[in-house]
């Protein structure tokens, strides 16, 4: 955790009190007592500093009390993802890196090779995903939650939905053997980035992105799993595309 | 898999028997049948493609014989790692996707941040590891497989071993607060990257590090885990140094 969030509903007259994992970091990892300071945020608001206030005595259930100071803008997210998601068991280790990496929306697709029983998931049930999100921005430091929706049927949600939820900005497909070259950043234009499943998208796909603007991008011959190559994807095209990726 | 590695001690007079995760991936996901031509290669030697000659019938357990022809040189690694480790759990997860990104030589190094117990993981043992690695390999479509080493003593292996180990080849340490930049590429030269561990590396470490010519390289402000760092930061640093990633 490089930065604890709290729900706004946690904040009463700038001040919150929170114990679990939040706190045992604050006391076991981070070392804090009472008059320290914390890097804090509010999620899908604010970011700054925290004044520790009072602690759980060592033995006890920790517990910390904490004078939020929040007043800086979070780093934004960059990038909007259309996924093809793999299995549950990658999708939830992914969740907390695409969080942490700046991607703003997460539509799940419906491809031809996608397995049939990923909906079913219990991994998308909002009080699953949630912690993972929240995970994810509190290793980056960040504080803007993605939000994550499921689209089954592809072709439908290319023609009829596509263009007026991402109406504007540069849109990129991954595609291992695709020859295309990634459109030139325009600054505060957010990217659409498309990723397939395991196995690719079908050619009938890759001919309705092609068609509704997306430019092919390969990261070069190495054929990657859905899991390393949407982190790879979003590592390199956040060096164009990020602006926190080259702020330090 | 997007090629099935064989050891070389399998093929015998050019031909490959098979059975387990590789004949049922022929199978049942390539759905190839004998005359057909599937990619195949040779642990730590070249690539090609391999005649099936014979299968099991549907319903036995599977099994292959395929004539291998394997004449073309697989793609080089481009890159050592001189990992200061995360959990066994991570690592377990971040060696085949190493493995596949096209890491040569991989150093454990026992840095401080470093949890001790690591050391005692049966991950560590060459029984364990092989599969991981191969794993890797084979989805990517490359042959050359990786070298783990440790060396818990980081002082010591940084001043009287890594010269001699890696004795040309830009070096670059990756760290979050790192105002530099990566040297440019040579061609030819094996990049030697140094990846500090959860919680970052020391600012001893990055002295001794800073001391033997690592240049300091960041990704930027988003903070993230060793296992997304490794992944986005071989995926940036392949663009430049890696021919594989930019050939299709």
């Amino acid at each position: 955790m490089n930065r604890i969030l709290f729900e706004e509903s946690e904040i009463k007259d700038g001040v919150v009190e929170f114990g679990g994992a939040r706190a045992a970091h604050v006391l076991d990892v981070l070392h804090a007592e009472a008059g320290g300071r914390i890097r804090t945020g509010t999620i899908d608001g604010p970011v700054g500093e925290s004044e520790i206030i009072a602690t759980s005595r060592p033995g006890e259930e920790p517990r910390v009390a904490a004078r939020v100071s929040h007043s800086s803008e979070s780093a934004q997210p960059w990038v909007d993802l259309i996924l093809a998601p793999p299995r549950p068991r990658a999708m939830k280790r992914l969740l907390p890196q695409l969080a942490a990496m700046g991607v703003g929306r997460i539509v799940l697709v419906g491809a031809k090779k996608v397995e049939k029983d990923f909906w079913g998931a219990t991994l998308l049930k909002d009080e699953n995903l949630r912690p993972l999100l929240i995970d994810g921005l509190m290793q980056a430091g960040t504080s803007i939650l993605p939000r994550v929706e499921t689209r089954r049927n592809f072709k439908r949600f290319l023609n009829d939905e596509l263009d007026e939820m991402f109406p504007q900005g540069p849109r990129i497909v991954a595609h291992p053997y695709s020859k295309g070259v990634a459109p030139c950043a325009t600054p505060g234009r957010r990217l659409l980035l498309a990723i397939g499943p395991e196995g690719g998208w079908t050619e009938e796909e890759l001919e309705i992105l092609e068609g509704k603007g997306f430019a092919g991008f390969s990261l070069g011959s190495r054929i990657l799993k859905t899991e390393t190559a949407a982190v790879a994807l979003l590592a390199v095209l956040g060096r164009t595309f990020d602006t926190a990726a080259t702020d330090i």
